[in-house]
C-alpha cells in the first residue's frame, strides 16, 4: 500500500523548510487525518530511527472464495471482515512488549466505551499479567487531543457499568501525547511516563 | 473460525483416556497436520493456562472492492494477498517480547532459505536490537522434527550466500521442540533454553 503524506513532507524540500513547516502546522494542523494514519506515521518514524519496532496488525478477514485468473495470481472474490480477537498494534520498545488499541471519537466531552470490546479488554489485562504494557490511544478529534490511557482505567469503568468516561476524568488518569517535531502522534514520551508509573 | 481437533481430543472423554491417547499418538501422530495448526493449538493452550500470550497475525490482504448486500454486512468482492512485512507470530512470554516466523518443509536433508524473505530477517534482527526474542520454527515434516532456530543462524547463512542449511547443522545450532503431554508443538521449553543462551 502506498502512503501519501498530506502533511506536506515533500514541500519541505522547497523554500524555507522550517518556516513553511510551521505555517503548515498552523494552517492545516492534522485536520481530517485519521488516527490510524498518524500512528502509522509515528511507527514508521520510530522504526527508521531505531526508537521502537511497533506495527499495526493486518485487518482479520475470513476468505471464502479465491479465483486464479492467472497461474501466479490469486484473486479473492468473496471475503468478510472478522472481529479482531486482540488489538490493532503491538511491538517492542525499550525491551518491553507493547500492546494497544487506537480509538478516535468525534465526541467533545466524553469517550464512549461501546466501541471497545470486552474480549479486547481481557486480552490487554492478560498482557499486563504477563508483564507487558497495554493501553488505549484515544483521539478527541475536535480538540486535536490525544491521550494514552492505561487499560486499567478502561477496565475499571467497564466494571462499574459506565457507558462512557468523561474527558476530564480521562485527562486526569491518562498521559497526554504531544505533537513532536516531525510527527503529530509522538507517543513515545507519554509511553515512557506510563512505563515509569505502571511498571515497577 | 471454528477449529477442529483431528488429534481426537473429544475421544479422550470415553474409555481409558490415557491409553487411548497413547494409541492415537502411535497410530496417527500428527501426520498431515500443518505447522500452523500445531502452533495455533500450542498458543491456545498457552493462553488458556496463562503461560504465554502469543498470536498468529492475520494474513495481510489488500482490499480493492467492497459490496454492501445488506446495510449491516460488508462483502469483499475483490482483494489480493499481500507480502507480509513482518512475521507470522508475536506476543509475550515471561515479560519478554517474542517474534517468530514458522516454516515447514518436505525436504529431508536441508532447509532451503528461499522461503524466508530478506525483509523478514531484517525485521527480526531489529527486534533483537530492541532486546526481543526472534527466531524461526522449522518443521521437517517427513522426520516429524521441529526446531527453534535463532534468527542469527539464518542471517549468517544468508550473508554467506548459502541457498540452504543442512539439517545436521541446523540441529546443532537450534533448540529442539519436543512433543508435550497435550500438544505436539510444545515450544516453550525450547524457548526457555533459547532465552538462557541468547539473553544476558
Amino acid at each position: 500500500m502506498t502512503i501519501n503524506y498530506p502533511n506536506g513532507r515533500k514541500r519541505e524540500k522547497s523554500g524555507h523548510p522550517e518556516n513553511e513547516h510551521k505555517t503548515q502546522r498552523i494552517n492545516f494542523g492534522n485536520r481530517g487525518m485519521s488516527l490510524e494514519f498518524l500512528l502509522n506515521e509515528a511507527n514508521e518514524y520510530y522504526r527508521a530511527h531505531h526508537i521502537a519496532n511497533i506495527h499495526k496488525k493486518p485487518t482479520p478477514i475470513q476468505i471464502v472464495k479465491v479465483d486464479y485468473p492467472h497461474r501466479t495470481q490469486a484473486k479473492i472474490t468473496e471475503a468478510y471482515f472478522q472481529k479482531a480477537s486482540t488489538t490493532d498494534y503491538n511491538g517492542i520498545f525499550d525491551g518491553k512488549y507493547i500492546d494497544f488499541e487506537a480509538k478516535e471519537t468525534q465526541n467533545k466531552t466524553s469517550f464512549p466505551l461501546s466501541n471497545i470490546h470486552d474480549h479486547q479488554i481481557e486480552h490487554m489485562l492478560d498482557i499486563r499479567r504477563h508483564g507487558g504494557c497495554a493501553f488505549l490511544i484515544i483521539y478527541f478529534k475536535l480538540h486535536d487531543e490525544m491521550l494514552l490511557t492505561p487499560i486499567e482505567v478502561i477496565s475499571k469503568a467497564k466494571r462499574l457499568n459506565k457507558k462512557s468516561i468523561g474527558r476530564q476524568d480521562l485527562q486526569t488518569e491518562s498521559f497526554e501525547i504531544q505533537r513532536g517535531s516531525y510527527i503529530r502522534a509522538d507517543y513515545i514520551s507519554a509511553l515512557k511516563l506510563y512505563m515509569e508509573v505502571y511498571h515497577e
